[in-house]
């Protein structure tokens, strides 16, 4: 399908009067029309993509069912059927995120954005911000929270571990943040923080509850309501099975009221909330405020309606059951978790030591080239240091744990590493 | 699928011995588990989208192979295959826009986010910005280069007209501003503003040239090099024939210097382009910045080669003449363009004058209950004064402008309106 000859076209003849070229085209009159550089014409046939299983850190393959959706053809971003799509997730949002509040639904991103629609919105210039750092995350949002003015106070956890009740209720107590940021579940370490007993202190404090379930959301226990919570992100291509881009957010009636009281409007246009409620229809009518991405809403459907159909507690128990399979394979092989405390320890994100002399990007490439499987190496704080093995999603469930730790005991293998 | 009735787990015991309801479900320590709210539990069923021809001003129906390409199986977003697919639509976006140069990709997000990261990133606060307003989009600019603390000039056309050469040449010389806006095609009016003669000017007030071709992008003539555009942002789903979810981006090495130079890094992480042109290779080697929508990508790499095996030259010619063919068809039923002016009109959003007397609303519902088609209304400055027909992409057929002047026909006809 590439062509190297240019084609010139016919000069156009500059002022009122147009040339043919630029009759045929449409081009303005004035505007040169010229030889189409054909240098960068492509790319050419179709695509082909190879099939892996991807079990790092996310995405994880996304339900068949799920992408199958993205095929339906398109509907227009304001249709009364597409509408009634984002209603139904919006619900399912709501029921996997155990909430009632009227304020869920997906922001038209990846999880970057919706982290960053949370940071916008939720601080305005001036406001103690307090980060709670047990990974990468922690210091993305430290970050974001700098660039939208606030007034950042970072918690850091030792690596490997979570930040404990203790340290943060004196935190709190102290400083009195308007937000207090944390990370359920921290892919770049595998730590699963506690989010027990804040809520009490948050509402002595008034500080707004803000938690990261990127990794984490559909895989472990989540009670927003219950707990108190102000604010939650996440992402789609994780625990819920879907393709990234589209970032499932909520927000307590109290994180709603101090976006609304806001003294000036967020930096950002795209993520304003105020503005995108309207789209979902928070505040009742529906107004236009972007053109949602209709094939992955379609997609996030299905994967909202792949929750309800298990239930939550079959979600929760069989990620907890296959990231037990995933370990009780992987000690027997000698290797050991990361995060050296039962408490701390993610199931969703699973961080396992680089053991003494062992090549693990040679491991890495060994499961790729022989099983078309993805093990990844850490990230940030554990560059080096780890293995990381995601349990999310369709991706959890027995074959795909026994394949994981059949590669492990291959790679280790290969390297006269194996235990006995 | 729905279940009514709440499964009460068990309550976890608060403190470091875990119940069993923690053990089984990963809770951590202290967190209360209860009783599963099964209100929100869904939606049930699989989704079921009908099928529309949409010939709005966008999205139009997406190419199906383009649709197809989203149900293969998704791979890793820093996978060297995808990082392929990545620079294959790169390559693709430097054919469409007609420039060799490596600062282009597209943005994880909708044409929203494409045209917020041009204004985070190329404003910097106190910098003037020239908004050329031919309808919303300009407005949009106006409002989100103050959101980045621009300081905004704002140029009004006459509604359905655009700002003429003498004009901006006028203001460009008083003003000298950082950033010029002008929108190519305003979907919004229909109108299609010549960027004829302005890149002599640019160089003079030392001015970055910023355009919007969310509608026009592939469907008229564009030459991003030889016109001298500094930054252009587009949409997926109009000419290109792709599902709303990426927009094309392109920087000249001009616009590039000045986002290096910048004394601070924007507001927005999520749409910093230092960092998001590490992902796509920008300055070499590959950095990690958010996980790319996969599957959107997988859809626009396919848009791309739908691009490349046309041709410009064709696609630019078969918009015209389908824009030709429907104003044959509406004319004969005695409508009449909105933009009066033959050389402001836009070939790909077509504008038509709602005549006096005609309920365009209920000409609109009769075109969806009878041929599934979707004639869209006004917008902004344009709401109730026009009916709004896309000539775009996958949609830009004769079948398709014969059905679009069939419906209008029999809505007028219905109403006793037909000119005979």
């Amino acid at each position: 399908m590439m062509r190297s000859v240019s084609r010139v076209l016919a000069p156009l003849v500059n002022g009122a009067t147009r040339g043919f070229a630029a009759e045929t085209f449409a081009a303005r009159a004035g505007e040169p029309v010229q030889a189409i550089n054909e240098t960068n014409r492509g790319p050419s046939g179709i695509i082909n993509v190879p099939t892996r299983l991807l079990m790092g850190p996310g995405p994880a393959n996304a339900h068949p069912r799920v992408l199958a959706a993205q095929t339906l053809p398109l509907l227009g971003h304001m249709h009364p059927p597409f509408l009634k799509i984002m209603d139904e997730i919006q619900g399912g949002l709501r029921y996997l995120m155990q909430t009632d509040s009227k304020y869920t639904l997906m922001v038209s991103g990846t999880g970057h954005a919706g982290m960053e629609a949370c940071i916008a919105n939720l601080v305005e210039p001036g406001d103690k911000v307090m980060v709670g750092v047990s990974g990468i995350w922690g210091e993305r949002v430290a970050d974001m929270s700098r660039r939208f003015r606030g007034n950042v106070i970072e918690l850091q956890a030792q690596l490997g571990s979570t930040l404990s009740y203790t340290t943060l209720k004196e935190n709190l107590l102290q400083h009195k943040p308007a937000v207090l940021f944390l990370c359920q579940g921290e892919s770049s370490t595998g730590t699963h923080q506690s989010l027990a007993g804040l809520s009490e202190i948050c509402k002595q404090t008034n500080t707004l509850l803000l938690v990261d379930t990127v990794c984490s959301l559909g895989g472990v226990p989540l009670f927003a309501d219950a707990w108190c919570v102000d604010a939650i992100y996440s992402g789609s291509q994780k625990c819920l099975s879907g393709p990234p881009g589209a970032a499932p957010l909520f927000f307590s009636q109290k994180a709603m009221d101090k976006m609304q009281r806001r003294k000036e409007v967020p930096a950002t246009y795209n993520l304003d909330l105020n503005l995108i409620g309207d789209y979902w229809g928070w505040f009742g009518k529906r107004f236009y405020h972007h053109t949602g991405p209709v094939s992955t809403f379609y997609a996030m459907r299905e994967a909202m309606a792949l929750v309800a159909e298990e239930g939550l507690e079959n979600m929760w128990r069989r990620h907890n059951e296959m990231h037990h399979q995933l370990w009780d394979g992987l000690k027997s092989l000698g290797l050991q978790p990361f995060v050296e405390n039962d408490a701390d320890r993610l199931s969703t994100v699973n961080t396992i030591k680089v053991p003494e002399g062992v090549d693990a990007m040679a491991l890495i490439k060994n499961a790729m080239d022989k099983y078309d499987l993805e093990i990844a190496g850490g990230l940030g704080p554990t560059a080096g240091k780890v293995f990381r093995i995601g349990v999310m999603g369709f991706n959890a469930k027995p074959q795909n744990m026994a394949l994981v730790v059949e590669a492990f005991k291959d790679g280790l293998k290969q390297q006269g590493k194996l235990k006995a």
